[in-house]
Parts: structure tokens; sequence; C-alpha cells
């Protein structure tokens, strides 16, 4: 157990993981929680400096088994989990009275159906969907503030939805043409022995995956239409790129009606001017470099007049705002925290 | 002077940079010419094992300075220089009956605003932007065999054509909704002093750039509009990515009518049965690792029922098929070689 | 079965890792040998292409299960397996009168203590041990040319051995005094699916691995010791880079008597000056790109004044001089080839 | 200028670099010094966000050109510059009673003659060689506590002293055989255009360089020298793999006498206990995803009992503990804060 303030007591359930790693890291450095504690699977009994090796001689304990009633006595769990671990688990601690923010993707659906249709498997806790709050910040500061159940964005939605929501809330979108197409590291898939995800197989190579039935297309497609006030489809195509972490999105988008690159900036600066942690501009092409070790999404946007189409582009870290960061920024909003605490 | 055969007398002009590397270690396979002399600028003197250090012991031979004489004794030569830097010698050669295939994008626009708009620069030899042949062997047969001058064509065009012209040809597609994404590895830049290209900042990162205004989209739009019959405007934005060799592209088309990918694979088999160097599939993703280091084009196609558009995906070593190997594979065609031959 | 000449039949046991796929790349370069069958543990049934995807289109072919029957019809099998899995198929092979060559490191020890202390398992098959010729080219042609078994050389060996034989054989070398650094890339490790192998935790890093107790040492010191008249012991430090094909060893040589750059110099060209696949130079510093996709070994040298000691470097393809490559030279040379055919 | 508190002004000279980039990002971090100003050379009236584009909308300020009298009015200067540009400026700074810390090798070693040999330039500022302290933390505390100008220890030598030093303050390694192979990202040449360091020749590769001859030998033998009390001449062959951040140091070492894993932990423990970015174990080897990000140093080691010598292991990030964040740590002991402020 590693306590450094009496506050609030934080747990972390899949501690040994990549994102679970970064909560953790993000955790230490915050001034208002004590962590721990970590709960493992398959690392339980091992130091967690062996799985998160620059935590040595920070970080003096182990992985413990799950036990729910240990994790009772926190005030809030993190769940970084493989899909569909946290559907029985969630709901136990909801009921005690726990709070809740799961870093998966169990969670962030209304619809159960669309759950089984792209994470290949049937809810089983379908009662939570209706009460899990979706944890973008920037967008849902309220509900978060009060929720119990936080689904955490998945880090590809996280890419689209803060660079497009202020457009097509503003109606500026063609809703008929959304074109997404997305880059993402291999920390994403989390750590796991893979032949397919070996350096070997990896380095120089890129390719498209999942194209056309990812499981965040409907995740994205709800969050817009839920703005939209109306069904929206768009076309995604992730790709995996040889870099550890990071996602670039590039979107090509059709306008319903003449925009400039001021009035665009005057939407980002009317959403966002007192959101932390987006940055836009018309000029300045986002890339990792910029964004990744930070909780900083980057934005920028480019007008075709030679197709009449708008170029949306942007850049997050996949562990930190497309995961770890963005927790730990909606755990702050929950508890009365600076929305930046920890995370600078 | 390095002699094979007596056949044919092969210069190149540019040979040390990575693209005449490429063209030198083709040459050296094919069994019907002698390679040499090898022009360089600032390498002149160098062996050229010094910078393609691969072929110690192979190749013992210096970079020679330009010498039009020299030059005019070959039956071709390949230039492989930076942009614009064809533009003052090409004419020479030709008018001199020597056969040119240029790697370089400065003959490949048949309008000259077009070149000064994208290339940045006037286009002085006017007179043979209608003369060079466009050389897109699966295209361009024909004409390719009765070339004096050879357009040879750009990696991020080659990457989208091939897989779109067939569908552009059958009148699937609807033109005014052609989106391309591509992601290019840093060779495609050329062999350069730059910090922007340097290991520090282009490892872990990814970006785009030249976002709507890349040089190689006029030509994208001019191959099109030739095939479809009109003028034909498309969304291009390619990224730098952090590989060594090899483009994906991927893009997302509007149809014009409904198809399977039974039809689509129909309309490849078509025009590509008889193309050693094309592959198709509705089920394989294409990625760089099944061609890098060939002269293939990988090309993969998936309907998506929920959008009613079609994700076309294609991939090539942009040195290979995006450059010296498609170079190669033209002047097989020119001399009267089988199209394979120092290519498989 | 892919059948190019009917002079030999060549069969490969392994062929879906990545050694048996550089196997089968260089032998459909060959122009004497049939290839096939492609026998594969749990590949089994799925077309070659699939696990290496730049040869579809070249190689219609599927992987069978091991068939010892099918195996004795071939001349020659390739066993590209990992550890251990060698030691029950050998005897049965060599017994039916089929020529093996060994790419694993069952058979390279005399004896078989060693093997057991440091590949952690008891050796079933030792009256081979004896039987197997040590297949480096350079050193051992007239061997190689009659053997039956042949136990192709380790990766780091053939680095440490190439440079460092003729120095010990000449009584330069303080065998007292021989500290080897190896750095090797992750397709040594072959194909697998290991948390610890993953991109995410093999990109960026470096890691020094089996510090003292390597399975290599044994075999190089053999070697040495051969050669030398007498038991050597040397200091072997391999260490795991994130780059996917290589290895440059940098050795660190207490000396005899004093030498000079040009007297090593005579040395290497006493030895090598025809053999095709050894470069050597004073001044070049070995690097993976000079040696990558090719058979050669580059060997540099600087005699240090300061210290009085030589540094001697070395680099090579891990897959090709490391392992195929050396494999097929093997070959040629029992089979009556050119010692290069199928290798430039 | 970026104010953060009043304590002490610290300027830096270089600041647009990667080591001075570090130093930003640390300064910022620091309760007890107000950052600027930030000057640079080529990139005076930059945006600092331009070139560390990770602190956009943290950090707004522009590179100022260099300005003694501005620089006078701080407390601190830090010195991030190539090679020899800070002969002629820190005599300047430190006539006006201002504080340097030299990032750079101009000041490290106290004899001019090795300086001309191994920096290949005539050394114009002699004077300053003996007064500056060598700024190695763990070492010279109460040195560098009072010192006016510091040298901050290269990169290679940090990674090289840390684990040395005790072992030969206590007399356990035999002199004559300290063999030293170390392994450096990318970022250790600094931002600058070189095609040698670009992608395209990086990635993939792996050589050394400088054999026998890198500038941070004597500074090596410098500090070695003054603890064993005698001279000391070491092997060191440095090698460029493809990484950005990191450094990897093994060295291989005879041993005056027997010594076990416990004595030498025991070692480590009588100088480092009390030390806060030392940490080392007989059992795990060092690697950099353990060290990058931090300003910790891991030391790994382990008797031979084959060779009766002893390997020892280190790994550091070469811009932290390599760099900035070692010349932070001597800027706290010199200001009197806690030496691990702003670094953890």
């Amino acid at each position: 157990m590693i306590i450094q303030s009496p506050q609030f007591r934080i747990g972390i359930l899949g501690a040994s993981g990549y994102s679970g790693g970064q909560l953790l890291r993000l955790l230490l450095r915050h001034t208002g929680v004590a962590v721990g504690p970590l709960f493992a699977n398959s690392s339980v009994g091992a130091d967690v400096a062996t799985l998160h090796p620059d935590l040595r001689g920070r970080v003096d304990a182990k992985f413990e088994p799950w036990n729910l009633e240990k994790a009772s006595s926190c005030n809030l769990i993190f769940l970084a989990l493989p899909s569909g671990e946290a559907l029985p688990l969630l709901p136990l601690l909801a009921e005690r009275g726990v709070k809740v923010i799961d870093l998966g993707g169990d969670f962030r659906l209304k619809d159960a159906a669309a759950y089984q249709q792209f994470y290949r498997r049937a809810h089983t806790a379908t009662e939570y969907l209706s009460k899990a709050v979706y944890g973008l910040p920037e967008w849902n500061t309220g509900e978060i503030a009060a929720a119990e159940v936080i689904a955490n964005p998945g880090c590809y939605p996280t890419s689209v939805l803060l660079p497009l929501l202020p457009l097509v809330a503003a109606g500026v979108i063609d809703l008929d043409c959304i074109i997404i197409h997305s880059m993402s590291g291999t920390t994403g898939a989390g750590r796991s022995a893979s032949a397919e995800l070996s350096f070997s197989e990896v380095a120089g190579n890129v390719r498209a995956y999942r194209v056309g039935d990812h499981q965040h297309l409907p995740e994205i497609e709800q969050a817009l239409g839920r703005v939209a006030g109306t069904e929206v489809t768009v076309a995604f195509t992730p790709h995996l790129i040889p870099v550890e972490r990071g996602i670039v999105t590039t979107m090509t988008l059709g306008l319903r009606r003449p925009i400039t690159h001021q009035q665009l900036g005057e939407l980002y600066h009317q959403h966002y001017s007192n959101k932390p942690f987006v940055r836009w501009s018309p000029e300045r092409i986002p890339d990792l470099r910029g964004v990744v070790g930070t909780n900083f999404i980057d934005i920028g946007y480019r007008l075709d007049p030679r197709t009449g189409r708008l170029t949306l582009m942007s850049a997050i870290d996949n562990l930190l705002k497309g995961a770890a960061g963005q927790a730990v920024q909606n755990m702050n909003i929950q508890l009365g925290f600076d929305e930046t605490e920890g995370l600078l």
C-alpha cells in the first residue's frame, strides 16, 4: 500500500498493464489521493517495479490478487482491464458505493446490441449501460461530477470527438461525409504476448486493421449522434504503425455551408477556451512529438478550396489523453480537484 | 564502368541517392544490360560502395561528374534527381537520341501551370511535357514501348492509380467522393541532410504534411481524369511515418452503383490478370511486410455496408514499384525485355 | 511442391519461421535445386504466402505436416527448428541417407555435458555430436563437402569466429584477453508470441541478456580452441537492440606481440582472398546497412596505441550469413555448386 | 520571460536544443526558480513551442539573442552548446559573478593538451580548467556546493563512472583491464541537420564510431585516475543505435582479488545508500525502459566464474542523468535545494 495523503483512497485493477501503469504514475504525482491496493491478474505477487521498472526505488509494493472487500474500502477504483472483464466486476463495486472509472469499453455504448455486434460477446450487466456516464470531460463535466460509474472514452474516439464535436454542434459538417483515418501505436493493444505484435512483425510495417468494424466505431457514432440530434454513420479505418505511443487522426469532412479558418478557430475558442488540455491551430499540423507524454490533444484544420472539404487532424498520447490521463481528469472532476491536478 | 553484357548500355544520373542506388542494384541483376557510367553531383569521385555499402566487393566503380558526351554514348539514361534538376538536362539527351526515363516529377504533368503551382517553379522545357509518356506500365504499355522520354510515376500516384483506375474505368466510383490518405516512409524524401528528417525527430513521430497541396496531387488527378474522360478532383493527405521504406494508401470512395466483392475481383482480373506485379485480394489487407523489397503492389478492398462506401487499400515499396523498380519495368518494355527481367 | 529444376530435391522443416522463410527465398533463386516439401508445425495447412507475404504470387504451396517418408525422398533437408527439436529427427534422416543441414544448435557442440549446461536439456543423440561437421564454410570446406550432417553455426559465433580465427591461428591474440560484446536484432529470437519481444517492449529499449551463460558461448570457445590447439575461455555479452535484422560484434583483444594494420590485412588476405563473402578493411567500421540483405560479413579493425589492444569489429545479417545464407553456402559446397549460387 | 518564483533567476543558453529543452522542462517543474531568459542562436525569434511542441500552451516565450547584460542579471546560467562555443562565453559570465553550469565538454578536462587532442581545437580559456568543478554529484557534493563554475559530466562518462568508481576506490579492479562498450541513442548527437543522422540511415542500423578516440575517453580516465590515485588507461568503444534516448554501457573488468555479489552490493550501499538517483542490483540487468524519462542510473553486475571477470552494466537517460537532469541536480546542490527538487 502506498500512502501519500489521507484524503481519498484510490485502487487500480489491472495495474500491471500499460494503462494501469500510467494511472499509477499519474496518481503518484497527485497531491490529494492515496494509491492502492494495486490489483492484477497474472502478475499477482510480483513487485510493481518488475513490470514498471522506471518506478524502482519509488514504489515498494506488490501486485495483489483481486479482493472485493479490500476494493470496497477505496473511494474510487480504476478498472484497466481487457474488454469483457469489467462486466461482472463493475456492478459489484457500484453496489458497494465505490465510484468506478472503467478504462475499457464495456460500458461505453448505450445499446447492448451494438456491444454484442462489435465486441463479439453478450453484455451481461445491461442495467449499467444507462447508468454509466461517458467520461469525455470537455463535454460532460456536469454529469461526470455527479457520476457513480464513468465509462472512460476509447483512444480513437477521443482523438475523433474532441476536434469534431464543436463542428457538428454548430451544424457545419455534412453528416453524410465523415471519413476518419487513424494511426495508432502498439501500446493501444495492451501488454500481451502475440506474434502479430512482436517487434519483428511491427517494425517497418504499417497496416490497416478491423476495416469497417472496429469496436470504437459505434462509440464514435453514438457520441456524434447525441450532439447532432440524429443518427450519424461514419467511415473509420484504423491503422497500426510502428510507434509505441500515440494516435494521429486525419478526417476528411464534407461541409454543409462555407466556413473560414477564422470561424473554425472561433468555434474551438467557444467550446475549449477554458479547457486546459485542448490546443488548436490552423497552422500547426498535429504530430505525436507535441503530445506524447502529455494529456493534451492537438487539433489542426485546413480548408481545401479545391474540394470544398475540411481536413481535420488531431494527435494524442493514447495512454494519457486516450486512457489514463483522461481517467485521472475524470477523477479530478468527480472528487472536486482541479481538473489538471497530477496531469501537468 | 561495370560491364555485364554488350547488348545495351545504361547510364544513371543521380546514382548516389536512394532511388539511384536501387536502380543500380536492379540493373546489376539484369541479364541484358551493361550499367554505367554512374553520374553524381556532390559524391563525384567517391567509391560507389561508400554510399551503397552493401555493394562493396560487387561494384568497383566511382561516381563520375556529369558528362553529356559520355551520357550520349548510352542507349538509355535514368535520371534520379531532385525536382527541377531534370529540366535542363532531359532535352539535351533526347535531342541526341538517348532514351530517357526520368524518375523525378518534372515531366509528369501535361499542364505547365499546374507544374508551376505545385512544384513552385516555372517549367523551362514545356515542349517535352507533351512528348513525355507517363510510365505506368500496367496502363500505357504501348506508348511506353514506343517512347523516347518516359516520365516515371510518383510513388504516391502509383499507390493510388493502380487500385483505383480499373474502378474509375468501369464507372463504379462517384468521382465527387475520392478521399485518399497515404503514409510514406522516409526514403521517399531522398538522401538529404535535414534536421526535420533526423532520427531524433522522426522516430516515434507521425504527421501529415503538405495537406491539400502535395505535388503528387495534380499527377493523380491528371491520370484519373484521362481514364474518366472528365476532370477529377480528389482529397489527398500524405503522412510521414517512422519506417524507411514503403507506402500504404487507404482510400474511402463513394460508389455510383452497388457492386460486390466478386465484381471488384473481376474488374481487377480483367485489367491485371496478365500483369506480373499486381496482386489483389478482398481478404488480405495490404501491408509493408508483403511488398518491401519487391516490385509488387498489393491491393485490398472492403465494401462497407454501413456507409455504402468502398475502402480501397494498397501497399508498395516506394523505392521499387514507387520508383526504381517501375523504372526498370518501363525500360524492359522499351528495350524489348521480359517485363519482369531483373525484378523478381 | 515447387519444382524449378530436377537436379536435387531440397526439403525444409520449419519453413514457416524467419530462417526457414529465408531459406525458401534463397532456394527459389537457386538454379540447381527443386524446393519442397515445406514442413511446418503449428502452421500446417496454411498457404506459404500467409506467413511470408512477399512470396504471394510466387509460391503457391501449403505448409505440410512432417512426414519422414516424404522427407526421405529429398536429397537434402534443412532443419530450421527451435533448439531441441532436431534431436529426435536428425538421426532418422541421417539413417535414411538424407543429407541434413541443421540450422539449430543441437549438433554444434562436441561435448554433451556442455550442451546440457548451456541448452538446459540432456542430449539424446550423442553419437551424432561427433559425426556432425561444423559448417563454417571459410574454415571447413573439405569436411563440409564430404559431410552427411552439417551443424550450421550460430549467428553470434559466425560474427565472432570469422574475424577472430585468422588472428588466433597466427598466434597474435592473447587468449586470456578476449572480450566480446555483441548486439543482435529481434529476428534472432525466431517468430514467437512473447510479451518480452513485443514492439512495445523492444522499441526504444536496449538490454544485455544471458550475461555470461549464452548457449553460443561454448560454441565460440570450441571453435577457437580447435584452431588455437588449447582451451580458450572468452567473455561474451550479447545485447538485444531494436532492429529486425543483423548482428554487430565488437571485440577488445589483448595482443601477444605488436602487429600493424598492414599485417592484419595480410592475415585476412591470406585466409579470405578467395572467400567470396568476407570483406575487411582497417578504415571502414562495419555496420548493419552494409550487410543486411546480403550473405557478406564485414570486418573492421583498429589498433589502439593507448592500450596496446586491438578493437575487432564485424557485422552480418543474422538471417543470412548468420543462418540461412550460410546454410545454403554449405549446401552449395556439399552438392558441388559454386559457393555463391543463389546468394548474390 | 517565464516567472514562477522570485527566489533565483536561471537563464539557459542553447535552449532550443535537446538538452536545453530538457533543462527548460525540468526547471518549469522546479518550485524554487524563475526560468529565463532563453537564449538561442539560429532559432532566435521563434516561439519556444515551435521547437519544443509539447510545451505549447505552457510556455509563451520566444528564444532571445545572446545578451551578456541580460545574462548577468541571472543567478545562474546553464550553457547547453555545441563543443567549443562555451570557451569565450564562460569566462565573461564567471567574471560577472554569475554561476555557470556548462553541459558541454569544454571545461571538463584539467589538461589543455588532452582537450586539444580529443576535441581537435586549442583551449582558449585554460585558467578556467582548474577553476571548474567536475559536477558528478554523487562524488563531489562539497565542491559542487561551493562551485562558481561547474563542468557537467558527459553522458558516457556518467554511465561509466557511477558504477565503476566505488570498485576502483575499493581497489577491486585490475586497472589494466577496463574494457568499456557503450551504446547511445541519437539525441546524444544534438539537434542537427546531418545525412548521417537521418532516419533513413539510422533506422535498422548499428555502428561503432570514434573507436579509440572519442572525446569522452580522457574524461573517463581523468575521473578514474583521481580516485585510483594513479594514471588509468581504458578501452572505450561507443556505438550509435536506433533509439532516440538512452545509453547502455557494458564493462568487462579484471579483478585484483576475488569478490562476491554480496560484497559488491555492500560497496554500492556504502557509497550510494543516501544518493537518491542510483539504483543497483545483482539480478536485474539494466535497460533503457527502466531509466528513460527519469534521472536514475541503473547498475547491474555479474561475476563470471568462468573468466574470473566482472560484467558491470549501467543504463541512463542521456538527456537527463546524462545531461540536463544531472545539471539540475548540480544546481540544486549549489543553490541549497533538495537534490531531487524538480527531478522526480
